[in-house]
């Protein structure tokens, strides 16, 4: 396996010879080329381009910059690759570095990025994870180890120009129904922080002026955070721009549906090895307007669960029409009180089911008014029986852990 | 197994020697008492208490009183069941009637129902679904058959007064909102079509004109249309009132996940095996709110899946924020667009997700502003391959087949 | 579906209207004819054609007649089949009796068939094992409770003439290398307590001293006892007599792999749903000496297992040449002896690797001289964790109960 | 994780510094010492010690020195390890070498070594196998592509010189009833190639004239070949000397139940990363006496399967009593049979069952005369559909191909 992509890792982003962008804009130069058929490795740092440290205080995770992510790898160009076309990515592998055997989980604090549960956990957080092979554990969460589903969290082609364009407007639009919400509705093309690749001068200024954030997924794919695109998937890109360009990274070694914890999995650095080939007019062929995926034949089998409901009725009691979001958060907040008895505190639980492979499905959508969401948590992770019982729930979460705080 | 509860479904759900109801109400008078530990065998009718005819017309999908549904067995007592307990139900088996092996799925009209996907599919069909032992496939959806994951779409225990009072409460407000909507955003209590057990005259009356219908799964459970409450898992349903008050019904041979053609899955009549126990105390105990469910280790082992990806952006392109109905919107109309491009109506394409096995995942639900959702449907359910190939997809669906209209 | 074969189960087999056979035979009349395409229902005996009782005592295991069994419903005719075709079985479908909710397990004496274990285990044992739904359990088996895998242990078509010669002398050529031995070798066709189902007079007599016992499987298929073959399965079986002359019995709730107690699964009276279709030349086409098989989509999923190894060095320290038949042993007698540990009897232990779905691999046979095998325990079958720990196993297992006894 | 043993692939075994071994014997040094608790990684030559090249000739499997076989790295001691102790190994990784991303799998010529079908294969043949990150596919067999099951074939610690007496008396009893077979009963201690890791001197040589041969699994665990033993499993070793003195080796990219081809799997160079731990008394606590294991919660999926039965009646017509082996290499001729109508030789369908993740299940031993055995073939790993059809087999494999021979 060829290495395509080879990072340093004790550099920054931006000091990676062009090789990482955090921006999608179609002018972005391919780093390399590749023919459909190849075989490659590309090196990905942390989504945060190493802004987070292997350590007990959450300092690092409130003060992020967030304008910053995500930090790509790319983009990759492939011979004969046109608008139209399908670019089929086989998920060979995906791999820890050998000196960088841990990852970071956390719940950014409200007034910075926030996440799904936000109001009830306004503070910055942090976890470390800690990779043992195929599974890992932590020291601010015990009792609970599990086999990882390594994946990337980001991986799409370029944009065109008329696809950018589209999202910046549509976005933009959302965010002037209510442009002082904090956590904000979207995330508007920013030049600060901007890490354009290999363009240069006044076009890469230009670019970063322009240039899609990275943080939501998009008809391209992108952000996705889908936890079974792992080693052994495989994925059908529509092609915008000549040659793709496909970019890759936010490397998580494992995620629960939902990414609930929003910095959201277990975030590490990492590679991917991928092969590439093309479906000629696949987009119009098939009918394609998002990726489509094949799920791997190597995936964690835990098959034991208790699954949490949650219905369209807030906390507060109001109903909600249809609103599954609504729904899959009280499925979490329920699924959270129920970890409680047994001695995790809140933030404990929160990070399970963040990084845990936890399953959010769609129960029902049509039985007006409640939408009905249900979250599935294996049992077989934790070190004791965390099923009901006659005899109600025993403390058995060792005491004296918890996720870092800020200072 | 002693059969509790004996239906004849030669007469009308009213006709049951008050066996059936169909609104939640907490006066209703248990129909039998059973003990801790006791199994039995529960019967159901179909949703619609046999409204829906084994042909090839869809007058009587466009036709149905919906003010009748949904017909449901019990209450059910449980000895020394009080406020505050879990009632565990094992559900045993789900079977059907030997002489009634079919079952139907159907697209209400917009006026009288409508669905998930109203807008594009407005009109009533319907599909007929034949049961070969543990399969099931339709003359009216060709080369697809899966194994069924039979299950109640809807089971709970009566609600107290004060829970009543919510639930009226909660979703009056809602419907003040916009009290014209078509279709509805909720449903009212209505005495017309109400079915009331064993309560008589005045009693009957004056429940049936405050009883909460059935259609929205709630904090009881409900009509959670959960598919994967099969043959061989477990529930903890919170009780509510003195005895606890068991119902159920709404049987399903087979539902994808969200039920979204909202007639939703392969409707049926059949019966329930079950078993009850309590764990007394236990709401509080365990925290619990909604109820809590453990799988079956008897489940269809599908695991090759196709997976249709969508965002919160709408079909005419706006961006909500965060919205899983939306993504999920998606999802279903690229996977309906993709089977379409196999020779299958969009209509049969609905049909196949609302009654597969197909499962729908909460992917993420932080990237703001995107939601995204994916659908997974299991490519072994075909008769013929339905993955992308560099060839270009074939017209490989027996063509001369339909979902019936109304006429 | 249509009831081809119905039987009255208070009825001895040789008073079911000639449904029921238990040699094999190539003049056996069809006792029913389908054509290609067909499904219907075929009514099952259990296999000692209710020789044994629910009960505790082990007085009619010890006295069972074995030269009555299996009792076997058909043969059924395929419109069409002929000799080389394969005939395609579609097991839609095993159930039980509603009135008949048990089946029971069993050791028989060394003197009267005797067993894989019999030398560690020769005396007339046996459980009872009840039905909830998918569930069965045994009052004397304690803490134990596993999803069935209904199967007919018994299924085949009927051999031509050379084929049953070829059987015979083959069969005697091993009975004459040590005629004496208890238990025998191999059981040569014998007339006493034959029942030949519509065979009259002279024929029948002559057909019944030349049949073929149904003990071993044969390449027709036979008492192959897979666990496997459960609702939902496929089998591809060589058809050798003009209408391929399909019979079936012997239907188990539950076995493990071996199906090693001998009287071996969980034996039932039920049915099966089955489609026939035909590949005609099929045998030649596809190279098939013995049956072909599918497994079904609807299968337990337990996924967690104690593994028991075994190597071919006997009880007595004598090695042996890659024999996997002792390796198993050792593996069986292994997993006993662990499981006495947890206060099992030696009995007990065994009874539950002959009834649950426990996994017998056959892990090596090259590495000379030892061939290796493991027995697979599912662990999540058990009411207490099964798995090794620091502190030694506990007695979990509930006291005051074991197999019945003769007396 | 840190390397403990770290080995140079360019480097002979007997220059590894000692830290490689190919004889069992008490009296190994222990080559690092570890606590309970650790977690370290153990880099492993191939089996063969690189006598074997990634080309196209089968001259170094003709030729292939059987006496040096296994080299193992070890032995590690743990402290506080005693007799009678359980060692507690988990598997947490295995892994290949960056720079070594193939295996092979052969079949030994009939004059050295042969295997499980010598008789129908007796020439020297050989596949290479090429990894793409979790998929191994070949060159020399066509359209067959899987993800492996990564193992260690042969994982244990050292016999005690009880044990070790043990095991040469019972091995050389069985060669002496037949001392001149071809291939061999056993393998007898020899010290031609011997490698004794850092026993010196005379030490070494009396040590290597006694020490057992690796090729059969024993007591300890040893060459047992179970192709579950994957990352993320667990074993239970018995204790028999001090320290416990864990060795491992022969390492695995896939192997099917059996490992039938002998050199059998697709055998490669890699690592292994593990942790120990103690459960002191173990062995009387649990009453073991060969190695317990847990499978791993990350194994391939595939689950639809072929299933080829064979029963114990061999190729020239003679019945066996129950013998297995007979009855499993009925299967896999039955196998071979039906895959050859695809277009594969015999050869590569050979190879298939021995290195693609096929399972081998005793499915009957008790119906006299006869065994019955199982293969399973997954049909997700060919790229064409294997399933029997109306139609008849296609011929669907690209010709052109087959193992390469010896010249």
């Amino acid at each position: 396996m060829k290495t395509l992509v080879k990072l340093d890792l004790d550099k920054k982003p931006w000091e990676q010879d062009g090789q990482i962008h955090n921006r999608w804009h179609p002018d972005l130069p391919m780093i390399a080329m590749v023919k459909p058929g190849d075989e490659f490795r590309v090196e990905c740092m942390d989504w945060t381009g190493g802004q987070i440290g292997n350590n007990d205080s959450a300092n690092d995770i409130r003060d992020v910059d967030l304008q910053q992510v995500h930090y790509l790898s790319g983009p990759i160009g492939v011979e004969g690759a046109e608008p139209g076309d399908l670019m089929v990515v086989d998920i060979l592998d995906v791999g820890t570095f050998e000196d960088s055997q841990w990852g970071f989980n956390a719940l950014f604090s409200r007034e910075n990025g926030g996440g799904f549960l936000t109001d009830h956990f306004p503070e910055a957080r942090k976890s470390i994870w800690d990779f043992s092979g195929i599974y890992a554990s932590s020291r601010h969460v015990p009792n609970v180890k599990f086999a990882g589903i390594m994946h990337p969290g980001l991986i799409g082609c370029l944009p065109s120009r008329e696809m950018l364009d589209e999202w910046n407007k549509r976005e933009a639009d959302l965010i002037a129904t209510d442009p002082e919400r904090v956590p904000a509705l979207a995330l508007p093309p920013n030049a600060q922080s901007a890490v354009m690749g290999r363009l240069k001068g006044d076009e890469a200024s230009k670019a970063a002026q322009e240039g899609a954030r990275t943080v939501p997924p998009r008809e391209h794919g992108g952000n996705c955070d889908i936890k079974d695109l792992t080693k052994g998937s495989k994925i059908y890109f529509p092609v915008y721009v000549k040659d793709g360009g496909l970019s890759m990274g936010d490397l998580h070694f494992s995620q629960g549906d939902g990414e609930i914890t929003f910095c959201g999995a277990i975030e590490m650095a990492g590679y991917l090895d991928i092969k590439v080939s093309l479906i000629k007019g696949g987009v119009k062929k098939y009918g394609i307007k998002n990726p489509l995926f094949k799920n791997s034949p190597l995936t964690p089998t835990y098959n034991d669960f208790l699954m949490f409901e949650g219905i369209s009725v807030d906390e507060q009691g109001k109903q909600h029409y249809l609103d599954v979001h609504v729904a899959y958060r009280q499925a979490c907040l329920n699924a959270i009180e129920y970890l409680k008895k047994f001695g995790y505190t809140g933030e404990q639980a929160l990070s399970i089911l963040g990084t845990a492979p936890v399953q959010g499905h769609i129960s029902g959508v049509v039985d007006i008014p409640n939408a009905c969401a249900t979250l599935w948590i294996p049992t077989d992770i934790f070190d004791f029986d965390i099923n009901p019982s006659v005899d109600g729930p025993l403390q058995l979460v060792t005491p004296g852990s918890d996720l870092s705080k800020a200072s």
